[in-house]
């Protein structure tokens, strides 16, 4: 269940110019224009400038489909790339407030700042500034990736939102989630009481050419675990299809109550279990997590102007 | 068994200017000097200057008592302070080459180098540089970290040694290991099949004052869990004190043939076990790692001058 159109068009009303998919969910960004025609490898034999090719996959939480759910995201592509997710805090329904509301205003003040002198291409700057010019009542959790030309790719996160770095077959960079207690993350709130962008990890990691990533909501990481994110990819060359695979992945195993989930793994190991009757019949808490899934993968593609015939 | 006082002797045959211990084994990093007593605060509200106060613990292999083990580390008080571990890959003592010597010329060339222009405090050229300089044969998996004033800590990492931030009693950074198959770390080598600088995972995380940073060989990490770590500086507000306790924690865990630790878990995910008879019986995989493990505690602290009284 796909939800990438309802996505795009809820962007482009806020943010046309820096939403620009080249099909429904790939957006692939372009080559440097380069005037001068001078290879990068004239410049810096180590590094080429490099760009994200991204796709991306939405499935709302099977009891939100109408309204899309309560994620939200957005990709640019200025400079090397930008991405990010919003993920809205459910528990704002029991107020009457929709808790769409505040991820997806989030997400599109980002989107229009991304090319702000202030931001500064900073990701916990874009996360203040977007925060601050969010007006809906909620509160979501949110990460912003944001690529520079030459592979430093600047990470800020408040909360479960995650992100994963796949090089060689391999994760070596992951996002670490920040929590209150099990199930209340850290989060970006309309009230005085949630966290600010003082509170985001601020991260950085070097990306060469050939590194995969991998964004999403806490939909994806608490039902799939990290050695079946890198089995995916390996399955799947095309970011789109990767990021669809995915997204399935973690819905498939989101409705499986079999399924002994990162989730369910982790609520144990907090002291969340079945009752102790059933644990004696050696039952134990199973079952993936019901939720919004969106997925981002991005390949690092390099995006350096070719040497010229001379 | 600690043994900070042999590779104290060790590394200050080589680099005395650069490692100076305020006490056997707790390294403070000294307040700077400023000679025009600006606060911090009255040239950036946002963020005081800070520096490492570090503790070190270090236990050998059960077996390796007599030469040390295998395990090399350093620190520095250059600018907020550096810090390193290597791990000396074991399988060299088959060619009848002490593992020991790699490592630990390793670190005492990365130590000379620290403040080395051309290093220009980047953690990624120092193991270049310290690779290029070391002469003995073998190999070893290295990790170095560099705190800039500003709180950007830059890391640097090939192989399977780590580190881990604590913010909060939560973990919000971690390095993950890179192995080319299970117990096979990348590592930089003496051999041309070995890794290099440029296989290494580059990284940074804004610091800030209040985080602890644990950095340490396969042998912590291998036997002691995250929630264990957080739970263990919890106890231990002094650096040295929590490296002590956690190099113990992991020593007692990797001489527990019934303790289940993250080296079996990580062994059954990879498909190794029991053999299929004893599976039958409900028995498994279970078992700390023996191996030499050090510990390197660091605690982010103000170094800003303080106010003047006017």
């Amino acid at each position: 269940m796909a939800n990438s159109i309802y996505r795009a068009s809820i962007l482009q009303s806020y943010s046309q110019l820096l939403f620009q998919p080249c099909l429904s969910n790939k957006h692939c960004v372009p080559k440097k224009t380069n005037l001068l025609c001078f290879a990068s490898s004239q410049l810096n034999p180590a590094r080429s400038e490099v760009s994200f090719c991204i796709g991306t996959h939405l499935i709302p939480h099977p009891n939100k489909v109408e309204r899309g759910g309560e994620d939200a995201f957005f990709v640019s592509n200025f400079k090397g790339g930008v991405i990010a997710v919003a993920d809205g805090v459910s528990g704002w329904a029991e107020q009457n407030v929709d808790p769409s509301l505040f991820s997806k205003e989030l997400m599109a003040n980002a989107s229009s700042l991304v090319g702000n002198l202030e931001v500064n291409y900073d990701p916990q700057i874009l996360i203040r500034k977007a925060h601050a010019a969010t007006c809906s009542k909620g509160s979501a959790t949110a990460i912003v990736a944001m690529l520079e030309r030459n592979g430093t790719m600047k990470v800020a996160s408040v909360g479960d939102c995650g992100l994963r770095v796949i090089r060689k077959g391999q994760i070596i960079f992951s996002t670490t989630p920040q929590e209150h207690y099990f199930d209340c993350p850290y989060q970006l709130s309309s009230e005085l009481v949630g966290q600010t962008y003082l509170d985001a990890v601020v991260s950085s990691v070097e990306l060469v050419e050939g590194d995969t990533i991998v964004m999403g909501s806490d939909g994806l990481f608490d039902n799939v675990f990290d050695g079946e994110i890198v089995s995916t990819l390996a399955a799947h060359s095309d970011v789109v299809e990767a990021a669809k695979a995915l997204a399935k992945l973690a819905s498939n195993h989101s409705l499986d109550s079999r399924f002994d989930s990162p989730y369910t793994i982790e609520a144990r190991s907090k002291g969340l279990d079945v009752p102790f009757w059933k644990k004696i019949l050696g039952m134990k808490l199973t079952g993936g997590k019901l939720d919004d899934i969106t997925v981002i993968v991005g390949q690092v593609v390099s995006s350096a102007a070719s040497p010229q015939p001379t």
